[in-house]
């Protein structure tokens, strides 16, 4: 390498302001002013400075440039006269707008969240189908899948915040191992241990941003071991399919009865590994039985790889605990669970555990994807699962659920008489099927011009069967609940 | 799908308490008390309750289980007497040991943090390098790539957390577009018209989990797109060339001098991308020269593609401001930027601009990747960019940083007078070379030895060069710097 000319540290050359890039040695001698004003009169109309942006405070800037405050103080004055800005008193020196150019609001509105509610209705779903429906403006949301997010413990969450930060080391705020913070990989031993029987040492627990990303690192490093197909429940969830899908693998589907996936028809597609839900089958809500769970425990023996969803396991209603596999098949099961249904899924946190001989892969997956998650949010998720106010949490959360499942049961029996009710017993969504044959994607999109936003179960089906609904009950209220399904009665009878 | 039996809604089933998996029909009818402790015994002695860990409150798991108070009260005065939990008062019934078993601490130590440090230094470094090194116990650490970490704005930054969960909305909480908050992405589309002088709107812009993040999302993407390697800097960082690595990227090496990339060796390579650091390039600290920029201009317009890693880009102490390569080349250049040198790495925010032709597909890997960062710490960030708090705190930062690059400047020239000083004049860090041949792990094998944690320079070249060290003086107080360049000085005599 050569000598470069920053090996000197000579005479230090004037240094500029961040601030637009400002550099007094562009400007002519004894036209500083003139020049600043211009240069922020090109940056208000190119659009560098949008209406509402702040100036910097005249002695600050005047100390960035190295020159002196009168300077700016008279590029801001001429500026204020020509309109391009005014003083704020406290607030500063604000731009108001550029003359010559309609002045916009800040902050600008980001473009692609309006979606037209008839393109978001169409029986292939694309892999932007979530985000477009998500996106849909709807008054009543009956979408499955998150919890009472009014119920999220701000408080709680704040506090956790405050204290740990007041005695934070400042090398936890570097990068951090990218298999989680020790501390939530000890917490997050300890709740699966006290609440989903699962004993595991914190040292193999990986934390991921949700159990979509264990999915997504757990595909890489399959496809990588040169397995081409994972069979999936069907029906079954469509977003855990696309994960799959985007690793190229083949996700051949598996029919799902009143006892769960059927062992049988899993043996016969011949796939060696297998992704599940059996605490509360997505969208169905069965449990998988015990006849089952040992068939399955025959088909691991012989090699298979299970993947097990445990997306909803805590929320149960009227049924006893339901162990996870994991309990009882250990290290030949792949489990993910987040905080997604427990706290909220804009946390983006969850815990994968990988049986051994993965393992390794799916960390190197792990730190190649982000270099591990956010360490603050973990350290303040140990806190509470620490503490006892996650299972404080659950409980209120389990007692507000309850009763939005029995609003959305009983307004299902007096509105849609004809539908049939699955999967009520726990979870946050249930699933209605009708006998008649008509299309769930025209009812679903006919109640989202009504103002209801639903899944169409077929969605979630691989091959036909019959229509049907899945219903997400645990964010809105009762009487929103009511509202909705009375919606979803009127679009029926339209598209029957 | 079969009617399940949940269809019935029929007489509610006991509920069971998560707490272990209670349920309370496993116990034998006028046994509960002995059940119910009997189970405590068990998750005590086989870990799954761990010394310290809380038991419920015993009017709590009452209810949960349908057993009178009394059945609770009375296992846990069992379990007393036997030494398996203590009554702490208002803490509650905490499990205190279990009889023939030693009793473990809490939180249990997660293996894998301590690394021999004989084993971080080799020739050749592996995907797990940056974590050993982490990992490995230092007393003083001047690693690159980290800015003053105790300057972390903790008080701002809880400030700015609580005045948002005052007023947002519970929807918010729920899943998000993947490619950011919109409030941080006008947050980031005006901090770069601002600082960076590129004008983007805040729709292109794309918020990752850091910088790494964004080169791993772009990987996957160029490779599906059939290109077949990537052109980084040599000396580059390594980080940088695994990820691309990781995506089967091959990675031809173009020398750098004293005007930064060597735009001819470029076009030697045939490579039809380039991965390059113009404004501080890393790790020599050069800056692209103006005669180099515009051969880069000529380059794209042959259809070249510059990525553009502008990671530290903000921190200058005697230049005046450099413009991003973005600014002037347009959609041309994919862009990535990340608070890790602003803020703190442990955030894992960054922003990434892709030209129009990837944009759609890094979108997709992003959704695939983790549908989304966590929101929470996005909204916080876009308020401390719009309130001015991160000028204020770069501010800071350079004051604080400039003292101590000064510090390690005055320090090399008194305890190692033989190197020579590169890129001092930005950055976090500074790199030093030696005109002697020597191995530079050896160095900073023999220098961890010591307790000072350093980057062997030749760990970010490809082909051979002069040793050298790269030397992170950002986070480390002056007379920490001062003292670990001494046990530099001192391994130097050792190793040569």
């Amino acid at each position: 390498m050569d000598r470069s000319k920053e090996d000197s540290f000579g005479g230090s050359i004037t240094a500029g302001s961040d601030f637009l890039q400002l550099s007094v040695e562009d400007a002519r001698a004894g036209g500083l002013s003139e020049w600043l004003a211009d240069r922020f009169r090109s940056a208000i109309c190119d659009g560098r400075l949008t209406v509402g942006s702040r100036l910097p405070a005249s002695r600050q800037l005047a100390r960035d440039l190295g020159v002196s405050r009168g300077v700016v103080t008279e590029a801001y004055q001429r500026l204020n006269e020509e309109g391009y800005v005014a003083g704020r008193g406290r607030s500063g020196t604000i731009v108001v707008g550029a003359p010559g150019r309609t002045p916009s609001a800040r902050p600008r509105p980001v473009p692609g969240g309006a979606v037209p509610t008839d393109a978001v209705f169409t029986t292939s779903p694309g892999v932007e189908v979530f985000d477009s429906l998500r996106a849909a403006p709807a008054r009543i949301d009956l979408s499955p899948g998150v919890p009472d997010l009014a119920a999220f413990p701000r408080a709680a969450w704040l506090r956790a915040e405050r204290s740990l930060l007041a005695d934070l080391e400042s090398t936890a705020l570097g990068y951090g191992d990218p298999r989680g913070s020790p501390a939530l990989r000890a917490a997050v031993a300890d709740w699966l241990a006290r609440n989903r029987g699962i004993l595991v040492d914190p040292a193999e627990v990986i934390i991921t941003a949700g159990t979509a990303q264990a999915f997504g690192l757990l595909g890489e490093v399959l496809a990588e071991a040169g397995i081409g197909e994972v069979a999936v429940e069907d029906p079954g969830s469509l977003g855990a399919r696309q994960h799959l899908h985007n690793r190229r693998l083949a996700t051949p589907p598996v029919s799902v009865d009143a006892d769960g996936m059927d062992v049988g028809a899993l043996r016969a597609t011949g796939a060696p590994a297998v992704l599940l839900t059996p605490a509360h089958q997505f969208p169905t809500g069965v449990v998988l039985g015990g006849d089952r769970r040992r068939e399955l425990m025959r088909w691991v023996d012989e090699g298979g790889l299970i993947i097990e969803d445990d997306y909803d396991a805590e929320h149960r209603y009227d049924r006893p605990p339901v162990p996870a596999l994991r309990s009882t098949l250990g290290e030949r099961v792949c489990y993910a669970g987040s905080v997604s249904k427990l706290l909220a899924p804009a946390l983006r946190i969850g815990w994968f555990l990988a049986p051994p001989r993965y393992r390794d892969a799916v960390v190197a997956a792990k730190r190649f994807a982000d270099l591990g998650n956010a360490v603050l949010p973990q350290l303040v998720l140990a806190r509470l699962m620490e503490s006892g106010e996650m299972e404080r949490h659950l409980r209120l959360l389990r007692r507000r659920h309850r009763r939005r499942r029995n609003a959305m049961i009983d307004a299902i029996r007096a509105r849609l008489p004809e539908a049939t009710v699955h999967g009520a017993a726990a979870g946050l969504h249930l699933t209605i099927t009708f006998d008649t044959g008509f299309s769930d994607v025209d009812l679903a999109a006919a109640s989202l011009a009504r103002g209801v936003k639903v899944q169409p179960l077929s969605w979630h089906r691989q091959r036909p069967g019959r229509p049907g609904l899945v219903l997400g009950y645990a964010a809105s209220a009762p009487t929103a609940i009511d509202d909705g399904v009375a919606v979803i009665g009127e679009a029926l009878r339209r598209v029957r």
